[in-house]
């Protein structure tokens, strides 16, 4: 029952929430038994004025088989 | 006019901004004269695939009588 | 091509997202060449039990001419 | 024997020794055996130009009976 | 659901692991679900060469009604 | 000889030791050429007050064929 | 109502609340609405035994317009 | 005397250390008397394989007139 | 397009420049798409007075396909 | 009655409470009036697959005659 | 002229400003060239509600002949 | 075999690497066992705009006999 953190970072252009939902949405695709996630930066990229990337860096947690 | 500051968590099924108000919501509910909270901490935990609870770790300051 | 770094604090009655958003949006109108920022710290002052603004302490980073 | 720590906010007019006294002093009308505290954060806060109050965070740690 | 972290700090004459669970025995005395802990600090007092008592400083979570 | 670090989470019923012990078990079991690991966070999980898992998170540093 | 801070860094042969004074006494000649400042750093520069120089880093907080 | 500090980024296909005199460089163009600096990061960016910009995050202290 | 970071610890027995640049030669070998690395600790090891090498863990950020 | 502070890392093929004791006992054999130590890190060195060594940083602090 | 930083902790019945003080007067009296100090922690010890020792822990630099 | 750590300042007027040399150089003629030093923090001071000191802070580990 050890669990094993990587670290993901997701982006969005709406919103900083849609942003760790990207991490997460990644990390259920790869991963089994994920358990949880820590938030460890969030940031703006800004390629132009109107285009702003949110973004956020997480720890995610899961259990080794 | 000392202040004092709790650590509370607060939850939510929906963002990061509800998971905060929950907790601010408690501290009003509770206690007098709240005048500030900071956010320490960003999680997400996952009972299920589809089940994701947005949790913030916030220290709330307020005025001892 | 070296970059600065100011930082700034947004504000906004509705959202962490916004209070981020209001502090690039003064960002962009008074410099040339933002190219992105980094959440520092996020907090709530509670002037009435009603009334809530969201802060966002924010790094900017832009290009210097 | 087990002690627990508490974060108080003493304000002084004055000086930042006499913020943490501040805090000092309230704690010790409400707690006993207060053993020691530690300076976490310095500020000041300005009303109006002439007007400065000194602030001091601190942790009061005493022992439970 | 919102839960509260409070800091104590246990004690013992022989082990880290024993100092923790004494402020984890003072918690469960006195707070109704408690959920977790995090360590915080470890220290050790030396009042003569003999005499070494350790020290462990916790954050306890637990639910509030 | 470059080393990679991998961040674990081991569990125990016993003690600190024996949590950080399951970390580098499961390490040693799917890893070569482990060098060194350190103890980055240490904590307990009440399931009921009888039942108190001890976890250990560790960053496990192995040298890279 | 966006604020920026700035960090400056006071000194003083006297005493550390004079540092802060210095730097608080500099923001206040050159920026309008300064609201908040936070000690950072404290230190003390010896150019002979006798000469103590006390120095204060703070961030000072003020309105832009 | 009381001294100022602002962040740059230098940058440099190079090394750290040419990435530092970027920004201590820059620095000494636009201000005056500048005392020291501090190195807060280093990073790399990659645009190709083969193009590798070395950069460095640094606090320039400068003496306000 | 969500990044994934991975810690590598580089060595030369020339400058922290190469142990840098021996970790990210590493990962170009073995990932697709690094495009930043961010330097967390730099170290000297000595097995022998004559001998020193260079060490620098860093953190290689790189886009899952 | 001025304190100081030396940092020791002690050793032990048991556990880390042996390791801290080590340092503590080393400290005890060289200096007079040890009134405290804090723990700064915990580690573990790997030689062998069953060869663990128990390593604990940590501060020492004694009063000076 | 390799720098050395030692750690001392001074103490005063009377204020911070006055514990500080404590500790640069006895780095004085045994160490030559001491050219500054930085202050890393300020606590207050209460063995009596009267009686309250004011503590300042600082790092020390002289240069080595 | 418990280890000591100590904090010197290394310094030069050619490069960080240097600047950590100088203080290793120093660490070896007076000290025996030196096993790893890490690397605490990069500056440089700017006597004149020509006159640039790269400086390096760091610990030095050696065995204690």
């Amino acid at each position: 029952m050890v669990h094993k953190k990587v670290t993901l970072i997701g982006k969005s252009s709406d919103s900083f929430d849609a942003a760790v939902d990207d991490a997460v949405d990644r990390a259920l695709d790869t991963l089994e038994n994920v358990h949880w996630i820590e938030v460890e930066e969030l940031g703006v990229e800004l390629a132009t004025v109107e285009n702003r990337e949110y973004q956020a860096e997480v720890e995610v947690a899961f259990e080794l088989e």
